[in-house]
Parts: C-alpha cells; sequence; structure tokens
C-alpha cells in the first residue's frame, strides 16, 4: 500500500478531504522523525514503538581495490510491535 | 514520547481538537496494522515502509526441565526508514 492509497483510505474513513488527510499524516510523519532525531523514542497506540539504535563505527573493505577503510558509527531508527499488532498477525495462519 | 503527549503535539499542529486527533492516529494505526496482518506492506512518506516477515519455526529448549519443544512459525512486523528519516538521523552527531 503506497502512501497514496492510506491517504485516501484514512480520509474515506474520517470523512475528510485527501488535503486534509495529507497533511496529518505528514505531520505526524514529521513529529516522530524530528523526535527521533532528538533522541526520543515515539509510541503509537496499536502499531508500538518507533526509537533509535546507535550502531558503532566498524572498518569495511571496498572489493574493488582491497582498501581497508573506516564507517563512521550511525543512528538507525527501529520500530518494536506493540502487545495489539504482535496479536493480530498471531492469528495469521503461516502455513498458507 | 507516549502516544498521549503524540496527539496533543499532532493537534497543536493542526490546530484540531484532541478527540478528533486520536481519531485519526487510531484509524491510521488500525489500517496500517490491517494490512499487515493481509500481508500487505505500508509505506509512509517521510518515515518508511511497514512490512511482516515470516520468522520459521525452530526448536526451543525449557531451561527448567531440559524438554525441546517447537516453536511454531510466526509472522512479525518490520519497519525499514526510508531515505528522509534516514538523513535526518544522518545529521546528528554520534560521538555525543
Amino acid at each position: 500500500m503506497k502512501n497514496k492509497d492510506l491517504i485516501k483510505e484514512l480520509s474515506n474513513r474520517m470523512n475528510w478531504t485527501i488535503g486534509e488527510t495529507a497533511d496529518v499524516v505528514a505531520a505526524l510523519g514529521n513529529i516522530i522523525s524530528t523526535k527521533l532525531s532528538e533522541g526520543d523514542s515515539v509510541y503509537l497506540d496499536g502499531l508500538g514503538q518507533f526509537e533509535t539504535k546507535k550502531k558503532g563505527e566498524r572498518i569495511s573493505v571496498n572489493p574493488a581495490n582491497g582498501q581497508r577503510y573506516l564507517v563512521p558509527p550511525k543512528l538507525v531508527a527501529v520500530f518494536k510491535p506493540g502487545g495489539t499488532l504482535k496479536n493480530k498477525l498471531k492469528e495469521i495462519d503461516t502455513n498458507e
């Protein structure tokens, strides 16, 4: 489901215009990514928690010339599904 | 940031009531988790993609009695941060 289709479905459910709905989804994404970049985690009821994890620096090798170089440490966003979402997925038959 | 504070900040930005804002966030979470449970992935502009991954069955051991048992296969929700979020986190000084 693309962002466009998500907006459409949400606007139908809320009985709002596409424009209003797109605005609120964009604002939500902006708040979450801003909080993450400030080192804060964000919990969304029904979904789960967004947080950041620090990946340490590591040495990698350029396969073209065999040269070793340092990959600097970085922050990556991770998502931990909450109980509601986990339970919803638990009901799915994984043997299909 | 708890769900309550997220709603509050979003309602301030949109100039909506807490009630309206809570409704749209709940509806959004519901759409995303429903799509995931239907095997669909969901892309949110500015954040990234939610999708499911199948974890195969595995054998585990009960440490209390040494008995081995089968953990059934299950679906877990995973999140892949998009470019905008990755770039936002790249600007952070990880050496703090």
